[in-house]
């Protein structure tokens, strides 16, 4: 600094320093990491694992130096804005969370989870369960012992005190109240809405579909939903996600030539994501505060632009002419035949291919083997008869002996993101919660949809969720954005609108 | 360790220690710096530079650290083997490098070098000379800085202290006399090449050549040169190069509509540097010793590929139904109108276009410009005159206002490369070197290329190049390989005898 005058706030500045670091470093982390996920090649893994591990190692150690303790305190009594006090609050917890862990846990995280994910990616496809379960023990082990030491730290049970790195704020007692009501309206409505859509049966598309052509069709629909491509890509990798920082993000899908919806659909969920992370507010960039506020707001975001926005009737209008320029016609591309291929109901093994109202029975499995899994409960060897009995008794489909499409289908397991889960359907009733409150801003924002106008949605969102960032908490946002904190009951009148009927 | 023995080596343990993990750390800067050349979107730019300068000033303490210069004295009194030792070597010369340069400085070099090469990529199109001059001078600056450092700190003149970075143990005093020499026989040589060639005109390719059957040619035929896929990648970039590291090797190339042979040969030299790096020695890999000996060394790999095996008769007579079935037949692809494609003498504006015989003009000329650039004797604004001046006297072309494809040609500048340039021409010479002790074991090296069979070139290089590494210094790793140390002539006779008739 050139001026003569003392900072006011030199803790606040340290702590400042500190974590624009470490958003610098993590940021070559970010970027190691969707490499690892979409473009390294094989051979490559070892020494990317103990590259990554290595960097993760030193950022716990800068996250853990003595100095910060006394710093945050100090901090606290310094002459702090709003805006700077919020993001001490955030430093608090992310510093809460670093110190309850060893660096030395940290690390064999990282090997025994980049071991596992890179495996199952071969693992997977061979249907190999005994191998996966190998490799998944060391990492279930350690999830247990981070869960117990974070949960020793923060007073909370050991499924919590993991949920909380993703969802803060959210609580078992919360989420049993929430899935346990889901399960009892959930299987009635997958009947009612499969039984309404045999009166009027969606044409399929017939394929193939190239790839090429696929691409390039994302590329159109990911600018349309004004993703800055500018400042981000689409790239290919096994299991989809919105990677880099929020400077260059790093969008990614997967093409198959059976089908173009679900890659379409799948890109178009994770523009929702890229789009919160481009317009994450510049102000304060590197700071926690400028970060996205939890993983279900994200996932708020990205169902909000899969769901609310691209399964809606009159986006599929927009999208129809976009299809049939880059396949050439068919039946299946009208419009309305598109709006009921896209929210077509039909229970399934796969998550990520699951529609909107059958894809929470998948999460409330999840949460109901995992819970127990980190909380000793139960062991990997239990997971597969669970899972099959789950499957059978919230969606009716035999899962027995298919591993591939059951336990071992997700990314989230082999990278120990335990209680990451409930995230999923917690977002997709904030993305109802949201457009209901839109909704009453706007009464004809349907009608400007089907016109093509999506701005005024987009500006809804930049103003109330995207330029927000973790300024409040969760409970505090819902409360700005939408009147209310989460209220799941606008997810089920959405879903009852939509498929039983206005 | 498990043994309650305690290790004879303690202090070469712990410089072991450090080394893996700054290798580790460095294969994320190493991603990330391929990935800002071959992928990363434009606005990401500033993020990506402030990252890359983080991780290197962490990098720089790391090198730095005050207990290294002790460690290194004790662990000369222990007890190493022949490689640990040459290991210690390479330690105390990276340390000495390290130990020379302040954190500050090195943060400014990578914050000036990741602006100006980023500018430089639309300058340099738009023939922006007076914008790119703006970005360059702080580079020059901070270079210049580095030289006296360096120099202080070695006893060396400035331009030697930079090229010991890339070429240790070459100095001016040695290059003067070795370029002193090529400037007396090349302009003769290459009029007198000219002259031969105009007897038989080749015959040019028809273009366009549609860049999805070139990556594909390319594709093939790095495979046939033995690069493993399974450890490394060919992607595109502005300025071709090998980045990436031995684990996971990226190699990239770029493609015009016009003409395939330039993006061919050019990956085939890529592939000479990837080589190398793929065939590193695994044990020790991660330490100093098991790295590619030097600059020169390494582009002796990449010109023994282009150069050497790549436009040798025998080998262009392999390529040519690759070609031909690529692109479809043409009188072009003949094998010996293709060898007389690519040894066709012509001089040019650009260095990495340029054949084999005008290509140690580019580098005399740089070398001339660059050492009383470094050394203060001339400034940036004098750069051009000087440019036009020496094409026109070693090259005979006019480059007068046409800055793109002269002095704003190349990235080293703007990466602040200084004392590089030298080592391309070095590397032609150890190339024609290792090709005279090849022919000399085997005295049908030629027709054996001729029938296909690489195999021999690449064992005598593993041997006696790659797995080598670092173990010898220069000089003893040119004896040990060719029984003299680097002896220009071969050079000379390569291309008479290619150029001029047996």
């Amino acid at each position: 600094m050139n001026t003569a005058t003392p900072s006011k706030t030199p803790s606040y500045d340290a702590l400042s320093s500190a974590w624009l670091r470490l958003h610098r470093l993590g940021h070559l982390q970010n970027i190691a990491g969707w490499d690892q996920a979409a473009l390294m090649p094989s051979k490559g893994n070892e020494a990317r694992g103990a590259a990554m591990a290595e960097m993760a190692a030193l950022m716990h150690r800068l996250r853990t130096e003595p100095q910060l303790r006394d710093q945050i305190d100090s901090a606290e009594q310094e002459p702090l804005d709003a805006l700077q006090r919020a993001n001490l609050r955030e430093m608090r917890r992310e510093w809460r969370h670093a110190n309850a862990l060893p660096e030395d846990l940290v690390q064999r995280q990282k090997i025994a989870t980049s071991r596992c994910e890179h495996a199952w990616r071969s693992q997977r496809p061979a249907n190999d369960w005994a191998g996966f379960v190998g490799n998944l023990k060391p990492v279930l082990a350690i999830a247990r012992e981070e869960a117990r030491l974070l949960g020793q730290q923060s007073g909370l049970r050991p499924y919590d005190a993991l949920m909380d790195r993703y969802e803060p704020g959210m609580r078992c007692a919360t989420l049993d109240g929430i899935f346990g009501n889901v399960r009892q309206w959930l299987p009635g409505l997958i009947q009612k809405a499969m039984e309404r859509q045999a009166l009027a049966l969606a044409v399929d598309p017939v394929g193939p579909f190239d790839i090429e052509r696929q691409r390039g069709l994302c590329n159109r629909v990911v600018t349309l939903l004004g993703f800055d491509f500018e400042a981000g890509r689409l790239d290919v990798s096994t299991h989809p996600f919105c990677g880099g920082v929020p400077e260059d993000v790093r969008l990614t899908t997967r093409f198959r030539t059976d089908d173009f919806l679900p890659s379409l659909m799948g890109t178009v969920h994770e523009t929702g994501h890229g789009r919160y992370e481009q317009n994450l507010p510049r102000t304060l960039l590197g700071q926690p505060v400028a970060e996205a506020r939890s993983m279900a707001l994200h996932e708020s975001q990205s169902l909000t632009f899969e769901m609310q926005i691209g399964s809606h009737p009159g986006f599929m209008a927009l999208l129809a002419p976009m299809i049939a320029a880059a396949f050439g016609d068919q039946p299946a591309f009208a419009a309305d035949n598109l709006h009921r291929l896209v929210t077509r109901v039909k229970p399934g093994f796969i998550r990520v291919d699951a529609d909107e109202v059958t894809y929470p029975a998948h999460i409330v499995l999840r949460y109901e083997i995992e819970r127990p899994l980190i909380e000793g409960e139960i062991e990997i060897e239990d997971v597969p008869a669970l899972w099959d009995a789950k499957m059978m008794e919230l969606l009716g489909v035999d899962t027995r002996g298919n591993f591939k499409d059951g336990p071992m289908q997700d990314v989230h397991w082999p990278e120990s993101l335990f209680g990451y889960f409930p995230c999923y359907s917690l977002g997709a009733m904030y993305a109802a919660q949201w457009f209901a409150a839109m909704r009453r801003a706007m009464p004809d924002l349907d009608s400007r949809i089907a016109a093509g106008q999506l701005a005024p949605v987009f500006d809804w969102l930049k103003s109330n969720i995207w330029e927000q960032a973790s300024r409040w908490d969760t409970d505090e946002l819902a409360r700005r954005a939408s009147g209310e904190t989460l209220n799941p009951s606008h997810f089920k009148a959405h879903l009852e609108q939509r498929y039983l009927g206005g």
